[in-house]
C-alpha cells in the first residue's frame, strides 16, 4: 500500500461530510427515474458532471462501462422494482480497456493464477463503437421494459466535454 | 418519461461543470491506488461521503454493490492494469435487494418477458451479511492478486452514518 493511512482518512472524511447533512429519509426511488451506466474511472465525478443531487439516479459503473448481464441485472432492478425510466450510457476517453484485448488479458490472469477467466474481459478500441454495442445489448434484453429513453455519451477526459454518441 | 426535458438538463449542466475545470491530462491510474465497490443507490456520492478528488478511485457500483463475476472483471482490471492495492465495500440500509427474494424477482420477470433470467438476483436480508459475503468472494477469487486491504462498510441512508463490518 502506499498510503498505509488511507483507510482511516477516508473514515474521517466520511465522519466531516456526514456532520453537513440533515438525517431525513430520502426514498429509495430515484427522482430523475434515470439510471446511469459508466465506466469505474477516477476521472468521472457523475454528480458534478451532470449537476444531479443525492436521490437523483442510479449510478452503475463497471470496468469499461460496458452492458455486461450484471449491468442488465442491475438496469431490470432499476426499473422493475424502483421505477426508473430512462438509460444514459457514458464511455470515455483514455480508457484502460483499450490497451489489452481479451486474449492478452485473459492470458495475463492465466500466467499469474494458473486459472483462465471463464469471463468476457470486454476489452475495446473505440468508446462511441463500445456505446451503440451497450446500446444494441439493451435493446436486445428481454429484461429491460423502459427503452425508449437510451442516451449515448463519450466523456473526454482531458477536456471534460461529453460527446453525443449518433 | 416524468421529466421530459431530462437530457437537455443533464447536457447543460456538464457544460457548466466543464467551463470550471482546467483541461489537462490527469493518469488513467487512480491516484489513491483503490478501488469502490458499492450500490448504484441514488442517495450515496461516493466522492462527498469519502472526500475524493478526481483521479483518487475507481468506483464499481451494481445492485446491491454485491460482489458479482462482473465485479471481480473489474477488480482484475482495476488491480492488474492499473495499479490498485486496496479494496472498499460499501453496502447499505434501505436496499431495493432486501425487498425481494432471487425467486420473486425472477418471477416477476418471467412473467412479463416469457423469460427467466439465468443469472443470480443477488437478493439479500441484511446488509452486514452481505458485506462479508462479498468480502468471502474476493478472498476466493484466483483473479484478485491483491487481498491485504479489504475493508467492507455499511452506509446508513438516514443517519449517513459509515458502519464498519467486523
Amino acid at each position: 500500500m502506499s498510503d498505509p493511512l488511507l483507510h482511516g482518512e477516508l473514515v474521517d472524511a466520511s465522519k466531516r461530510y456526514t456532520s453537513t447533512l440533515a438525517p431525513g429519509h430520502i426514498a429509495v426511488e430515484p427522482r430523475r427515474q434515470l439510471a446511469i451506466v459508466s465506466c469505474m474511472d477516477s476521472r468521472i465525478d457523475l454528480f458534478g458532471l451532470l449537476g444531479l443531487e443525492i436521490g437523483d439516479a442510479h449510478m452503475i459503473r463497471n470496468a469499461g462501462g460496458v452492458v455486461t448481464d450484471d449491468v442488465i441485472r442491475s438496469l431490470s432492478i432499476s426499473q422493475r422494482l424502483l421505477n426508473t425510466e430512462a438509460i444514459l450510457l457514458i464511455h470515455h476517453t483514455d480508457c484502460g480497456l483499450q490497451k489489452v484485448t481479451d486474449d492478452s488479458f485473459k492470458d495475463l490472469l492465466e500466467e499469474s493464477s494458473g486459472v483462465r477467466p471463464p469471463w468476457a474481459v470486454e476489452a475495446f478500441r473505440d468508446p462511441y463503437s463500445d456505446v451503440r454495442q451497450s446500446i444494441g445489448r439493451i435493446r436486445n434484453s428481454p429484461f429491460i421494459a423502459m427503452k425508449e429513453a437510451v442516451w449515448g455519451y463519450v466523456y473526454d477526459v482531458d477536456t471534460h466535454q461529453l460527446v453525443p454518441v449518433d
